[in-house]
């Protein structure tokens, strides 16, 4: 169909791509033809580098090039909270807020009974491994674990997990707040969302 | 604010693709960071090919990796229509209806006075020298232009214009139909393209 097997070839690696149908991609190629040369061999080569460059952090789980990553070494943010998240990419949502200046821990997914996701398949060991690490003075360096898993059965379900594993260690444990989400419309919002704004309300300050 | 300076680059380079936004661009970095990495490479060297391999048909202006490309090879497309459209987007489009089965010229372009675009930037005299081809009886190779280019004010201008210079030549000028497109709704059609579409009626057979 298309005038040059390259173009083909293109546009059929393009559509494994989430979100993007024949039409996309075939923007998408067209588009990465008419470009100056440099831009689209700059993208190639982002890819190549990504995957080359790019492991994990041995510390906190996330993408990272230097193994411990930029976050994990960062002393500006020796904090002593932890963000406990599922995926690097609910990293990048917090790191977004810019309001988070604690160190993070990636699990690399969350229990699920139905998908065969057990504990041991998290990395939970690391987490108890971090959380054993103490300063000069033999206090811990970790003082609070906040649990950012997703809002969702799943979620909730590795929180719970985590937070009966973790509370006998000593060390403080929290959950992201559940509620309406800024912006949202209350008449709109569905019921669980709405019990949880209510059972989380706090006394205005 | 990304753990690692080579996602943040693809993320950036992503961002530059039509219709990908920042969170799109996280999206699909983090799936190309997850998927086998012989996949994301092969989409890496797919982008490397099409920019160096692929090139422009000197007869119909599409691109390909040949001169001439597969369509103005096909003895089997030999059917004496030549069907002219702005962009390679355009002859995609026709292909994918499998309806045609003549040769495409690609122009480049319409003409537009405000962006300064002028007969002489489209591809007019490679598609003038194309008609002056004979076949060994005399006769000529091209029996039929069809003007396919953009319902719109400068692919209406472009298909005048070329309608005004070819008629002259003795060769059959058409331009496709303008009308109510198939699956839409006559109450919510615009008045061009229902004046068009009465315009363009025909006695049904």
């Amino acid at each position: 169909m298309y005038s040059s097997k390259y173009l083909e070839q293109l546009i059929e690696e393009l559509t494994k791509l989430p979100s993007i149908g024949q039409k996309s991609a075939q923007r998408l190629a067209l588009h990465l033809l008419r470009v100056p040369k440099e831009d689209a061999l700059r993208l190639a080569d982002s890819i190549r580098d990504v995957r080359e460059r790019v492991g994990f952090c041995g510390q906190c789980g996330n993408f990272s090039e230097e193994d411990p990553c930029r976050i994990c070494r960062d002393p500006q943010r020796a904090s002593g909270a932890v963000c406990v998240v599922e995926q690097p990419g609910d990293v990048l949502a917090f790191e977004r807020t810019g309001q988070f200046r604690g160190r993070y821990h990636v699990l690399g997914g969350a229990l699920s009974p139905l998908e065969g996701t057990s504990p041991e398949q998290l990395r939970i060991r690391e987490l108890l491994q971090r959380l054993r690490e103490t300063t000069a003075e033999g206090a811990s360096v970790i003082t609070e674990i906040i649990l950012a898993t997703n809002p969702n059965v799943n979620g909730e379900a590795t929180a719970l997990y985590l937070s009966k594993l973790l509370g006998p260690l000593g060390v403080k444990v929290t959950r992201i707040a559940r509620g309406v989400p800024m912006g949202s419309d209350l008449e709109y919002s569905d019921l669980v969302t709405l019990a949880r704004a209510l059972e989380g309300r706090r006394e205005v300050e």
